[in-house]
């Protein structure tokens, strides 16, 4: 049985769709024990189940609270207990939607770091046109230096080779333009940290390559990689929007997108977040899933299915394992 | 008539397609005059031309040349001289599509820079589900400090209002999470100059509502602005691709696709950067268009009618005016 703590507080769309969420993902898995953790009025909401614990907590974060507000006034919230969960040994990981920077001070705090890992980072996973790629990372770490990066990259190509089964995964820096010496102050000397490290590191690549498959891992500082995420997001939408209101306009267009309804059914499934369902806090000692903030009862599914999995394959130990094993001294030296 | 000075050799497919661009240009506007500038070479592949100069230049920039390098080394290159023909007052406006980099450097070094501009920026116009978007600073400052953003902010709402005539614009800072104490150092110190300008400044805004429209004006520096418009085009381009597979697969979708192909059409033409044809750098005494280093004879053809426009709206006199009359003290102490 997989145990998962879960924050049923966190999220624009909290408790409903997160508890609808745990709903789908226990009926579909039979080998899955949730643990709901909330206020007993939210809780409420849930009907009994065999492989479900309540967890009653009377506080919960808002998404606006900065980490340190809410890990010193609420040290009774959902996510603290979810957390707490997983250090006492009853959990194997903690799923969230909710205030990602109090999820990563929570990590920190009651789990701690992987050794030889100074900034844990989130990676998460891109649909391309060839290999899926790492991107990593996705916002847990705003302000960064050089040698950050270099972490991420080692973290992200560990991430890459042992779970996504990837050999030698081409390592990508996301700067501005494809040569070395393009690119702001911080990527400049990353480069240089990456060109002597041990990974198959292939030098910057641009924006418009994510997509292309031109990397298994792209690396970047959280601010950068967030903003990433949320502008690929933006421009499906406003695609999808855009191409609706033409169609619209256009009865044979109307006609014709009646016919391809499969075709596009598959499309949507492809490209939508929301299967992709959360990404790993990498580094922390414990399986951590991020979901995004808009999650819904689809996204927390699979988010918990994500959950799942990592802990199912040792995620954590595969890690922890990898990183005591590497020993090119730069590399060593960079992350110690 | 309008006379505009372009970079022959600028761009991933110089000198073919810029010339291809120009030959078009030329048919369509009859009150128009173009510089060709290049090697003679190059400019020996064009027909004369009533309405055509060719201004020989026997060296050129390459795209991973880096200013300080090529100004230095290269005194007789392309771009170089086409920005000598803006300065001696034959030509009205620059094109380019080469090393953006460069051209920046030529602009402030012949041109020079509009009294209180400190960082000249590009200023992409960006579509969305409501009004047309200025993303600033697109790519030519990749290191900056908070009044650098305060500074992109006045003169994009200064573009957007003056040039595309939208009332009040409404300025927005790119950050990774709608409240303001969210952000990277950077984002965050700009944000309390902003609060404190007469913008109409309504906060952070998130990657994914550049495209919805959520602001007239969004701010960032120069790294993160090319990032954007990178993924941007790499989202949409691995988009189209993924769903021409899936509707491949399946012939009742490809007969679909038959019928709704008007509709397609201009969906591509709506939605293409091809058809916004270069950006325009703000705060240098001049019109500069930036053109995509991917451009084509039609993207090329656009930016010559971009640069014909400014001119013709008088982009520099009516940015020049509207910064000398802006009063406000904390705006005046942060771009002097």
């Amino acid at each position: 049985m997989i145990r998962i703590a879960l924050d049923v507080m966190g999220g624009d769309h909290a408790p409903r769709e997160i508890l609808a969420g745990a709903h789908r993902a226990l009926r579909e898995s039979r080998d899955l024990f949730v643990y709901l953790v909330g206020t007993e009025e939210a809780l409420s909401a849930f009907p009994d189940h065999e492989r479900v614990e309540k967890v009653p907590a009377p506080e919960w974060v808002e998404m606006d609270e900065t980490p340190s507000e809410a890990l010193r006034r609420k040290p009774r919230s959902s996510i603290r207990r979810a957390f707490e969960l997983v250090k006492e040994g009853r959990a194997g990981a903690v799923v969230s939607a909710g205030n990602s920077g109090v999820t990563y001070a929570c990590a920190l705090f009651l789990l701690g770091r992987l050794p030889g890992v100074s900034r844990p980072a989130i990676a998460t996973v891109l649909p391309t046109l060839k290999n899926p790629a790492v991107l990593i990372d996705a916002g847990a770490n705003v302000d960064c230096k050089p040698n950050h990066l270099l972490q991420f990259a080692i973290m992200g190509a560990l991430f890459s080779e042992k779970i996504l089964g990837l050999r030698a995964p081409r390592v990508g820096l996301l700067s501005i333009g494809e040569e070395g010496g393009k690119g702001n102050f911080l990527v400049k000397r990353a480069h240089s940290l990456l060109e002597e490290s041990s990974l198959n590191y292939i030098g910057n690549v641009e924006g418009r390559h994510i997509y292309s498959g031109e990397a298994e891992v792209i690396v970047c500082d959280g601010f950068v990689g967030n903003i990433c995420l949320k502008v690929s997001e933006g421009v499906a939408e406003a695609l999808a929007e855009m191409l609706r209101r033409e169609v619209r306009r256009d009865p044979l267009a109307v006609l014709g997108f009646g016919l391809a309804r499969r075709a596009l059914n598959r499309f949507r499934r492809r490209t939508d977040w929301r299967e992709y369902g959360g990404a790993p806090l990498l580094g922390v000692n414990g399986v951590v899933i991020i979901g995004h903030g808009r999650s819904d009862a689809r996204a927390v599914r699979n988010a918990i299915f994500t959950a799942r999995r990592f802990v199912e394959m040792g995620l954590v130990e595969k890690l922890k394992e990898a990183l005591d094993r590497r020993k090119h001294p730069s590399d060593l030296q960079a992350i110690s």
